[in-house]
């Protein structure tokens, strides 16, 4: 399972404007207790993801799609989005550790405005340990209302 | 789409019991509104199928999955699952018509006993003209109780 913490941002960093982007579309095919079926469709492909866990039971299963096959999909997602472009920056590590990379994703549409920044780490300990710099805003890893299923289907949360 | 109708039977007609057998394994990962999101696992392989319906829009989309993946997400399919065996059979059609091919589909675990006929028409004309063959019980096309997906979740409908 991947181990992510999430921050707001006020803003994509002036130093940043001119990174590589990714548009990136998303949209909910089915969300059932805690199991999504998510589309994904970004210049690098289209990608079906299957997330969930009931009890010790955790599965996220990706399958690639076809492109014909995707927007048929992404019919089915409509007042379930998000669009959202991402840009990726190198975060100086631990001394003694690796660099992290954070990716940066600014949404557009109806969540126009928001921009949160997302760091994986390979364990727990280093997801502890993350100091996160001065331009991350508030921590957004437990608050559900930015989870990407629920900006998709509920919109831009309050306060 | 598929234009369908499906019969309840007393068994399976002596005739096949030596018929060829498919055992099927179906289980559905996510169920949201009129969207299903299923997996099928049978000798033919592995296949998820997203079925939708929303206003206009009608989608049935099939993806073929590898084995290892199809297992790992059978386990998110607990308590929403049902096994048959299925026999196929050809019925004379309409003097003017192509035969027709029924499923028999032979439940088993929590749905033994239950055995239904699936016919599947090339139009909607050729669906309303069906004579049902008189080994053909009750019609349940339109009893949602029988539909795999309420089998899967309710169990055997009562009456």
């Amino acid at each position: 399972m991947e181990i992510e913490r999430k921050f707001l941002l006020s803003g994509v960093p002036p130093t940043m404007r001119f990174a590589r982007r990714e548009p990136i579309r998303q949209g909910y095919l089915a969300l059932d207790g805690d199991t999504e079926v998510r589309i994904r469709i970004s210049p690098k492909g289209a990608v079906l993801t299957i997330k969930a866990g009931r009890g010790g039971v955790r599965v996220e299963e990706e399958i690639a799609l076809h492109a014909r096959q995707a927007e048929a999909l992404w019919e089915l997602t409509d007042g379930r989005r998000v669009q959202k472009t991402r840009r990726r920056v190198r975060l100086a590590g631990p001394a003694s550790g690796r660099d992290l990379v954070a990716e940066i994703d600014e949404y557009a549409g109806a969540l126009d405005g928001l921009v949160v920044a997302e760091v994986e780490f390979p364990d727990e300990e280093a997801a502890r340990g993350f100091q996160p710099p001065r331009w991350f805003g508030r921590e957004l890893t437990d608050d559900w209302r930015y989870a990407n299923r629920s900006l998709a289907s509920d919109g831009m949360p309050e306060g």
